[in-house]
């Protein structure tokens, strides 16, 4: 293992305390427990929370600013932040009007942040509530279904709400709604390599691919050969057209999504894919998304989200955000 | 090789038409030779125009829109664009105010570009001038470094001088100005793949690096143990530093560059210990840039960028832009 690191105990700190001195909209309050928050910390708004693992970034504090997150509570690598972490994070970042948890369906996360809410709830005296995103198809089952990239348009789109000074309730139920409507599919061609094991988290031949990956090195759902990127394309594209099921006149967000060792030529490339494939089945795209959004440390891969919008998503899609990785204005 | 491609003959082909369905502010205006540029283009302004070898996205094309290049000129994967193409970016984007081409200081794009400048000029009664950037301090004679991330300074910085109505020789002056006083330094921890060759460009070890490596899949200066990244982030920026040099007291803008297979997580370590180091020199940093600015296809690595400012520099990097990947608001 080569990376640009001191040591993998230290790596979730250091990449925090670059990312604030790289941003002066961030700061950490607590140097153990790694969490961001924006440094307008008093205002009458409902106060989105998200988190996890690390090793996804920019997820999740490179969505912490105007009009998306105000704070992200930062786990170790592919870990879950402990109930601590994110108690502290409630109980320095919410107002009165409530706090909204965006949390990704693992079990580790959902529980942590869950007990976290109960007792900020009992302790502070906090309107606390919480959404849960599972908007990877390659799960069958949808309890099971993980939280990927589709998150990002859950803070986007939620934080657009809260910023406009709805109420927590407004707030979940537009959430509900980005969760009802997104579905993701992802790729690897590599797996990525966690500082602390040191060596990929699974072993690919040199003509395979994995299809229907999560963002946490495990395996996908299944082992193909390697096929061109229209074809890849096709498949991923059917899988996550026929869940919703999304149809001909649908308006859609969609997210090109690189796990952080692809370049962004690849990304591109894809997107100029699942763009021709969606304009054959007459499914129009508002606006589109290319880049390192949700990424899995170094893997070489990408993923495909698409969220069906109305015109009460299109309008928040586009509010005004001013965060690390989401600008818009 | 393993790529999210369909061949490597039409990836520009097909990455460019990725990025212009992405982004409704660019389109291409000629298929074949793959020219970027801003939708609206009938004003009375300087046009500022570069490019060179594709492969490292999001430059050149991520960079056209307000406040920074008119047109991107998209050559094959690291090979110059020919003369018709300049020459072609040139007659489509140029206003009576002239045009300033930005170049790195590679043989063959200094060549094609010049000669392109020297053809409008006579064909099209243009005004073209042309500015050579050369950052890249692992080169110790000044004529022959490479152009490398420091040109997106002169990008943003020379495009918002040509967005406030500066003139072209006042545009020449402030690009001239970026260059004398930008300087960088790259390493890689593994090689690029080209798509069209098909393996990396070189062998490393598992324990070695390149350090001082350009941005065309070219071997570093030397081939260096792997150590820690404070230990790499030390010998780099004591190199820009002194090259300059740079002082105590000056104030900076920093560019921590990924060349594309590089997660997010190390680039922000990487800031991290660079930011500890011109802390301890006393140089402050006005801003900072953190992300995938001028990528080496997939390599794996990272480049630091300084650029020295003075009070006219800082309002012109804190102008308003709006490309795929410099926003600023």
């Amino acid at each position: 293992m080569k990376k640009l690191i001191n040591e993998p105990k230290t790596v979730v700190n250091e990449l925090c305390k670059g990312m604030i001195e790289a941003n002066p909209n961030l700061l950490a309050y607590d140097e153990e427990n790694v969490v961001i928050s924006r440094k307008v910390k008093k205002r009458n708004k409902v106060f989105l929370i998200s988190g996890g693992g690390s090793g996804h970034e920019p997820a999740h504090a490179g969505y912490v600013g105007p009009g998306m997150l105000d704070a992200a509570v930062c786990g170790d690598v592919f870990a879950s932040p402990s109930v601590m972490q994110v108690y502290n994070a409630i109980k320095e970042n919410h107002s009165d009007k409530g706090v909204l948890l965006i949390i990704k369906n693992y079990s580790g996360d959902v529980m942590n942040f869950e007990n976290a809410a109960d007792l900020a709830i009992e302790e502070e005296e906090v309107k606390v509530d919480s959404v849960i995103v599972n908007d990877d198809v390659a799960i069958e089952k949808k309890e099971d279904r993980r939280g990927v990239a589709g998150t990002l348009f859950v803070h986007k789109i939620a934080g657009a709400a809260a910023e406009d000074g709805a109420s927590l309730e407004d707030c979940k139920r537009v959430a509900g709604k980005v969760i009802r409507n997104v579905r993701s599919m992802g790729v690897a061609l590599k797996a990525c390599t966690v500082p602390a094991r040191g060596k990929p988290t699974f072993d690919l031949e040199a003509d395979k691919i994995e299809m229907g990956v999560g963002i946490h090195g495990e395996a996908g759902i299944r082992r193909d050969k390697w096929v061109s990127v229209d074809e890849m394309a096709k498949v991923m594209t059917d899988k996550i057209l026929k869940d919703l099921p999304f149809k001909s006149e649908d308006e859609c967000a969609l997210m090109i999504n690189g796990f952080g060792g692809t370049p962004l030529q690849e990304l591109y490339i894809l997107n100029n894919e699942v763009k021709q494939i969606l304009n054959r089945e007459k499914i129009r795209v508002y606006k589109t998304f290319v880049g390192n959004y949700m990424t899995s440390i170094d893997m070489a891969g990408a993923s495909i989200s698409l969220l069906n919008l109305d015109s009460e998503l299109k309008k928040l899609l586009s509010s005004y955000s001013n965060t690390v990785a989401w600008k818009e204005f």
